[in-house]
């Protein structure tokens, strides 16, 4: 932790074949995306892959390689089934083999020993984490995530179950307080109209001209009508900077002058 | 088409900076995830990437070199806004510049006539598709879809809009049809079983010895409770097979070993 400070790029995995053929609708990636835009991280992207140890190494690989320093989070491939290979992935990716860790053994052995039931190879499995990873302690459930600082690369590979209660309950108690030290100092501010009567190919050229002018501001129009018959356009403006209020000054000025731009155009529409 | 056939991996990418950032659930992953599985395509994976077209076509450059013969699809970034640049990405990935398509000219120029609005350079840009491809008609949205081939590696590039309902409709319509002459003749069927009472861990060793038996049939198990204190665990057999009745013959005969598994263990647990 100490020697990785300031990481600017994040890059999600959520891992598992039911992500990837659709039986589950990914909302892992939303909640961590948004929370890591909340930290003032740059996120980049998120890979969705089946459970196949090479591909998932592949990919990290190419994370690592393109976007260090990077903050690398996984969901899903912790449990004790023969397809959970997550940090196997992890392993191979970083080189760090995995070790059986000590404090994740402590933890995963109390919670069994509790129920009264004894240490299996697949109880056990879920103890080993790549070499130098820390364990990350599960309030949820029984499998522990893995923190690997890679301080050559200046990056970090968080990986999280993907049991939506047990990630949710680890970021926020583990997690995100850890990454607070490292991230950004950025802070965020949004800001949202919606224009009716005016189809987005028209608002383009308007949008185009304020992010022009708004460098720094974040803009981006979501059609929720209809382009030609009924349109209504979600204009989405966002920008980080120093200080919250700062933030919220800049992306509420880049508010005002996207509805002055509107309303020089000559057009016909309501704002809502 | 008629020289690309048989194609069995597909792969997503399901683009845009609303995605990513966990302003939107990814619905479109999931939907276009289970209709590439049930027709028959191994899906590897989803990929949600920021509006940056080196980004975007770094990844698609990537998934091509590894995966192909593949069927790439991809979602949103075809609109009229500064930051719909995916098809510019594709064009960049496959070195097919974007000219002007004459037959998306036409359905976007007859779109706007009808409304009574002239071609600007933000609607005419929407007619733009990767050299060579074909033009896939919205009848929902304004924005065409493109349906790119790659002879020389018998790939696909499908790109459809991000808003759910353009994209469904367009699938339906015009993408599956398509796709079902090139994918592979697999049928699939599927069966899922609740067993109350016994930990994720203590059904692995049986579901490891299950797929051992029945390597053509792939097992998740997805844990519903809590481990130790109230175990649910909901188990997901799937098989792909030449016929319908073959797949479900194989896949039940997986589940019936699975109870007798379960059974000649001697734990205590239900099925629900």
């Amino acid at each position: 932790m100490a020697q990785i400070k300031e990481v600017s790029n994040a890059f999600i995995f959520t891992l598992g074949n039911e992500v990837v053929h659709g039986r589950v609708v990914n909302t892992n990636a939303a909640y961590l995306g948004r929370r890591l835009v909340l930290l003032g991280f740059n996120v980049v992207g998120n890979i969705s892959l089946i459970d196949d140890v090479d591909i998932i190494s592949h990919f990290i690989k190419l994370v690592i390689n393109r976007f260090s320093p990077v903050i690398i989070i996984t969901t899903g491939g912790l449990g004790p089934t023969y397809d959970d290979r997550t940090l196997e992935a992890v392993a191979l990716a970083t080189n760090n083999p995995l070790e059986l860790n000590e404090e994740a053994l402590k933890e995963v052995r109390r919670k069994y020993e509790e129920a009264g039931l004894e240490m299996t190879r697949e109880r056990l499995k879920m103890a080993y984490l790549p070499r130098g990873a820390k364990a990350i302690s599960n309030p949820v459930g029984t499998a522990p995530g893995s923190w690997l600082e890679l301080p050559n690369l200046k990056s970090i590979i968080i990986s999280l179950p993907g049991v939506p209660k047990e990630l949710t309950a680890m970021w926020e108690k583990w997690v995100e307080p850890k990454l607070l030290e490292i991230a950004p100092k950025k802070y965020l501010a949004e800001a949202r109209i919606k224009v009716v009567g005016l189809p987005e190919s028209s608002l383009a050229p308007i949008i185009a001209k304020l992010v022009k002018k708004y460098e720094d501001v974040y803009v981006k129009s979501h059609p929720k009508g209809h382009e030609v018959r009924e349109p209504v356009i979600e204009v989405y403006l966002m920008t980080c900077s120093t200080t919250k209020e700062l933030a919220t000054r800049r992306v509420n000025e880049a508010k005002e002058e996207l509805i002055n731009l509107l309303n020089r155009s000559g057009m016909k529409f309501r704002i809502i």
